[in-house]
């Protein structure tokens, strides 16, 4: 199962430290203008190292495109080239890999055999009969999200042409939800060699009324499925989410009323989704990272001979890596909007050339 | 998309006053013995009516099953008959139905045009081209989950043949987290043609390490989705869930140790999974259900000619539809695990006869 | 596995002499006008003792819509009740059943641990670990195409108003090639006991080009699968088929032409697809037949405990099924053929009322 | 729908002239030992050029293994180079790209604009809206099999260590059925710029009994489906196919007996495949390649303006597909029936290292 989507499936392969990761979007409209640039872009937003705030590994992450795409000139299909800015879709599979470029393998020997507390070592041993990648956590290792980025950054562009737009924002790191201090609290763990968490608020707006199914294709089951998808993502909400269990029903319920000949909505407490399905309302969710578990801190754990050991991390790593998850919220949210929108028969015009 | 599950399929049919609620389960293996009695027994938490504090409409909701089964006679498979207790599963599909029995149709015939707030139909139209079964919601319905609760009764069986058990219950209920104080919040809000909210808690034990995928098929993603498909869910979170993101990495990282030649975590707040697998411990999330929109006082809404109207709905509704939940919740993480063990080549030992 | 097709999805169950047979469609659009007395015909068609040459179980074979589906009178929508003739699609799944009236059960019992020849019966026993419902074949049984047939008719009904038919003709039956011997050669066999295969034609004119997936979702591969998802077929071939590769392709190249401004093709070697995909040409392929392996002379066998045994079969049987297979033909055609082309995004305008 | 199988996976991507084409295998058990040499050799048995007999487009073809492998080198896992031979399988994606190194678009430049006849070009346009990769057929030409070859390369090692052996051979070229024939019928066939079709036999021994599903996942579906998704594939068949619909039930069914405690077949009528399980016996089908419809003859067409032209084509053409096939059905043939194996619960013991 490296396989999200239904219509528009994003299947991905690679280990942090083999020789690329990659993907292939499948389900794309033909003729559809996508400017790689922008791709690029998502992708600087997303590499580590982008602020002084995340892990310093550092890689280009530049996508080669290997399908699906042909370049535009003068409104003509031309074959890509390492410069093209302007490309269209052809409406068949797109196939890229980003190279792993920084393969510093050897720095993880000496967790060959360990089992790194509250990472995916110890479990993914029992479920793949013993046989583990540990360079950097192989296949669970965080840098599995640039291939949803990549995808993620074509997706949106396609929404973006009908006028849906897709912004996440931190609303909380660690204890402090004021924005003015989380460059603070990020710069006080990282001094302390341990990281933090955080929320991530997504908003969607412009997404058309009527997508989604009514029982078990909703719109919040997919982009709740897209985020728990996501590594250190510990919970999901919607519109008043858990604070709408404190509530009454007449203060939940959002009236309608018409306007000029227009419905309108008196409130959002449903996030723009309703029995499962777009109401034409921005579309709000949250969702709460967890801070990384590797910390600069010995932490007691065992190794595969059952062993009791004491792990002091002394890679990279990120202190908190819900900042850096932006745009993977993004990529994530974009997929399986679209998804349901092709899935639903929304048609995306052919791109003026 | 009426399907749920990947090697475990439960797909269903069914509008609230229509002829029959119905579904089918494919994927469950042959052999396996059921007790059609206990499968009563989890319709029967669901029923409306079954308590003081939910919804007045009452139905049978006798589950027929049609397929996939026979009866156990002494060992000897002989065909099913109204009083069959022990059944075994053939591997063959579960096809059954539940007849709507109590279908007054004529009590909504009001609603036909009105869109109702908080609830599916303005969406519902615009995603159906404006053909809608107005009658008690049609397939919007909470009435559908009679088939999750009917299907995850056998799911949850298999499971505990091998062990697992799976339970939820209420942690809050509107303002109240306090438990001894449940009913009386219940109460008050019916009193005041109202209906509150909840949070419930499902925790399972004894489910073995090394099932999930780590990427697209991560365990707490399918839970996320199982959830997230119940239709006033507004929120998921598993382990330390929302709370986590103001911890540190240092605090909230699950030490391990080996305890006469077995691995012990030290603390849970990875919620028994870790790296999209579960790793034997307890799993643990948190579901919100938001109150009923469906309340007893006049809202104002609009109607299918855009004409302002006020609503005030004289029908049945649940004051807190979290406590009829709990037995869906159960039948959806039912399904969802039972799915994903399946999928990862988990065996199930034909039961003895 | 009883689920086929990807945007509509047929997923059937059912044991031959359980309480029903029954399916659930799903992915219909909404809004489209079924007339129900047209189902009744086509299972009419498919019912065992419709001519003299087939079967003699007799069953109404009645199907009972139970969701998906509402009446239409003077253009509002009823609901269904049993004189129903005109219905209208909801756009939500579509769940039916058909009773298994004639259960004459205690016939089987002499079959419950013999294998029968060319039949299903071992290769069950060792798929689902020896479980077997022996009753007529269980699940393995001819009636299973019930369902298919009841989900069929409505497909078809929906390509009907867009201008497709589909039509399927014996053009072999045994060695018989003439259509005026196919009566008499299945007489003959019946007399003595025996059975003949034959050989299905099935043409489908005025579907659209441009449907079909050029890699793995080719629309001759759908067929095929469809095809070869009917118990008896042994072959499948399309357009010249076998014949093909004995041709030149210089001959067997379909060439075109422009005439007024339209596209023309010169000869259809190709049976109405190239590269995957329709081209707007007739569709044409042909289906192989065998005759049923159930025949009325002693066969040698054994049994369960691996003992040498003759088998006498006394029951009912198809001296042709190739004859009861048209409308099976017909109807796996038809959701082969809708399902790819609402995959491929064909719209489908609501019935006019 | 770029992807084939449903445990395992395989997805592809590529345009014939593009910078690559690849796959993703997802789904292979972990622990497998795998001979990169042997995937070598696979292709080379494809490629053009690799006897006299077939198109001269010269390529490497060396397939890129990006992930989902890791070298063995005295039992311990080490990173693949390009010298691995022996490769052990992870258990998660298998990425890989093959670089299309022979890129002369501009040979295609003048198809631009024209249909070749019984190629995928019109109908491509149709499904594409007009947008269309001309080079060399783009995806829809036959080096798409590439990928097929390079997965099926490993899914028939899997098979391989379990005793499962696949061999195709051809039965038929053009008119000759005599093997000491085909060569001069090809020759003769290339000398007039013409080309011939043919008839491959693929026969599978070892396959155990129990595999497949007994309604909409049987073998013969399964096996049908991956045949007809090769370009060139117009017709299938199994066991005794087209000629036993002219047998009667009792010649063609297929007694069994006790012979030494042990069930034997008398014969296989049936293929190694009853009731859509397979039971044991030798895997036979067949399968129809027409002749390509590139021929070096002028052929009257029409062009992308609707007006008549006569194309005489002047790139490489194979004079007979069906001789590159061999590996491409016998690659199919692997994943079709590993997908089966793998979904029906088979188990795959870890090589030893």
């Amino acid at each position: 199962m490296n396989t999200f989507g239904s219509t528009l499936r994003l299947t991905t392969f690679g280990e942090s430290h083999g020789a690329a990761m990659g993907g292939i979007l499948d389900g794309l409209p033909p003729g559809i203008g996508i400017s790689l640039r922008e791709v690029d872009s998502q992708m600087a937003r997303r590499r580590p190292g982008y602020s002084g705030m995340t892990s310093q590994r550092r890689e280009p992450d530049r996508v080669e495109f290997l399908s699906g795409l042909m370049g535009l000139d003068n409104g003509a299909l031309v074959p890509l080239s390492d410069t093209t800015d302007k490309a269209l879709t052809l409406g068949t599979p797109v196939g890229f890999i980003i190279r792993n470029t920084d393969r510093r393998s050897a720095d993880y020997d000496a967790l060959k055999d360990i089992y790194r507390p509250s990472h995916a070592d110890f479990a993914w041993e029992r479920r793949f009969d013993g046989i583990r990648d540990w360079r950097g956590g192989g296949r669970s290792s965080g840098r599995e999200t640039v291939c949803r980025v990549a995808a993620g950054a074509i997706a949106r562009q396609v929404l973006e042409q009908t006028g849906v737009s897709i912004r996440a924002v931190l609303t909380a790191v660690g204890t402090a939800t004021d924005p003015a201090l989380f460059a603070a609290e990020i710069s006080r763990a990282a001094e302390e060699n341990d990281s933090v968490g955080g929320i991530v608020e997504c908003r969607i707006q412009g997404f058309p009324a009527g997508i989604g199914d009514p029982v078990f294709g909703k719109l919040q089951q997919r982009l709740a499925a897209a985020m728990l998808s996501i590594g250190a993502v510990k919970g999901f909400e919607y519109g008043d989410g858990f604070a709408i269990a404190a509530m009454r029903g007449s203060e939940a319920a959002d009236r309608m009323r018409a306007e000029n000949g227009r419905l309108k909505f008196s409130s959002n407490h449903s996030g723009g989704i309703q029995g499962g399905i777009s109401n034409g309302e921005e579309i709000v969710f949250r969702v709460a990272f967890k801070p990384t578990p590797t910390v600069g801190w010995p932490l007691e754990t065992v190794n595969r001979n059952l062993e009791n050991v004491t792990l002091r991390a002394s890679g990279r790593h990120d202190p908190c890596v819900a900042l850096r998850a932006l745009p993977v919220v993004e990529a994530m949210a974009a997929l399986a909007l679209l998804d349901a929108a092709l899935g639903d028969g929304m048609k995306f015009a052919p791109s003026k050339r």
